[in-house]
C-alpha cells in the first residue's frame, strides 16, 4: 500500500498524478519535451537511457513502462532494452548511446562525478552539446521519478501486457495526453 | 568551465535555463508548485528542506542558492538555515518538519529507503498527506536538480551577498518570474 491514499487501479506515478495534478502538468511537460521533444536522439535513444537510469536506480515500475515505451520505438525489441539494463556496452546500439549512457550512469550516482573526460569522449564518438546536455538531465528526472514512485511507496502491476499496452500508448502520444486520459484537471493542458 | 557552453555571468543552473528554454519552463512551473504554491507548510518551510537535500547532495550553487532564499522568507536568520543543514534534529523548528526533513534525507539516498515507521512518525506530528507527499517530491526534485547542476559542470558565485540578493527576489516573484528576467523565451508563460 502506498504510503499516502492514492485511488485504487492506478498503479506507480499515475496514483500521484491523480493525488497531485498541479505538479502532475510540469512533470508530464518535463517528460514530453525531454523524452519526444525535439531531438537528434531518437525517442527510442532517449527511452533507453530513462530505462537505464530507473534500472541503475531499482525503480521497477519505472524501468518496467519506460522499457516498454522503449521497446515500442525499437520495433518491440524487448532482448535489446534488457541488454541495455544489464550491459549496454554489449548492446547493439551506437557507440555515440553508450558514450551518453556512460555518462548517465555517472550522474544516476552523482552530477559531481561527471568528468571533463567523460564529456569529451562523448564528443568524439559525435555526441553534440544539446545531447549531453539532455542525457545529464534525463538521467537527473529520472533520480527524481524514481524516488518519486518508490519514496511514495507505489505498488505497480505484475503483468508485462499492462506495460506493453501502456508503453505503446505512450510512445504513440506522449506522456502528458496519456495521463490526461485519466486525471481530468489536465485536460485542458497543452503539451510545451 | 561547464561541460558544455553556457552564456557568461549566468553561474548555476540559470546557464543551463538560458541555454534549454523548452525545459527550463516545467522545472521553473515545478519549482514554484512545489516551493510557493499553495500548501500548509510555509514556504520558509519547503525551502528549508530544499536547501538540506541540495546539502546532502553537496551541491553548492543549490543549497546557497535555496539556503538565500529560505533566509529570505524567515526573516534574514541564516544561522537557522545552517542549523537545519548541519543537525537539523537540534534546530529550532517544529517537530513536524524535523520528521519531514528526516523522510526527506532518506529518499536524497534511495526513495525504496523510505518505511511505514518513518512515514507513521511524521503523521504523528501533525503531518498530512500532501505534506508527506510534497516532501518526497521537492526532495526528488532537488536530487535531479542538484544532478543537473554539477552533472553539467556549472560555475558557482563564492559572494555570498549575490545569493542574498538573488534568494530575495526569488522569495518575493517566484523562481519562473525571476528566471523570466533572463530567458526572453519564457517571456509569456505563466504560472501554474
Amino acid at each position: 500500500m502506498a504510503h499516502i491514499p492514492t485511488q485504487e487501479g492506478f498503479p506507480g506515478i499515475r496514483g500521484l498524478f491523480a493525488f497531485r495534478p498541479e505538479t502532475a502538468l510540469p512533470l508530464n511537460q518535463l517528460v514530453d519535451v525531454l523524452l519526444q521533444g525535439r531531438s537528434t536522439l531518437t525517442p527510442g535513444e532517449r527511452e533507453l537511457i530513462a530505462t537505464y537510469v530507473s534500472a541503475q536506480n531499482d525503480c521497477y515500475y519505472c524501468q518496467t513502462i519506460h522499457g516498454a515505451v522503449a521497446a515500442a520505438h525499437l520495433n518491440g525489441d524487448e532482448e535489446l532494452v534488457e541488454k541495455v539494463k544489464l550491459n549496454f556496452a554489449e548492446a547493439d546500439i551506437s557507440e555515440k548511446l553508450k558514450a551518453l549512457l556512460a555518462i548517465a550512469g555517472t550522474v544516476q550516482k552523482s552530477g559531481k562525478q561527471v568528468t571533463d573526460q567523460d564529456v569529451a569522449a562523448a564528443r568524439r564518438v559525435g555526441a553534440t552539446d544539446l545531447e549531453i546536455h539532455d542525457t545529464v538531465l534525463i538521467a537527473a528526472a529520472f533520480c527524481m521519478f524514481n524516488r518519486y514512485v518508490d519514496g511514495l511507496g507505489t505498488w505497480a502491476p505484475d503483468d508485462k501486457e499492462w506495460y506493453r499496452d501502456r508503453g505503446r500508448k505512450v510512445a504513440e502520444f506522449g506522456s502528458l495526453v496519456a495521463t490526461k486520459q485519466y486525471v481530468p484537471e489536465l485536460a485542458g493542458a497543452e503539451k510545451i
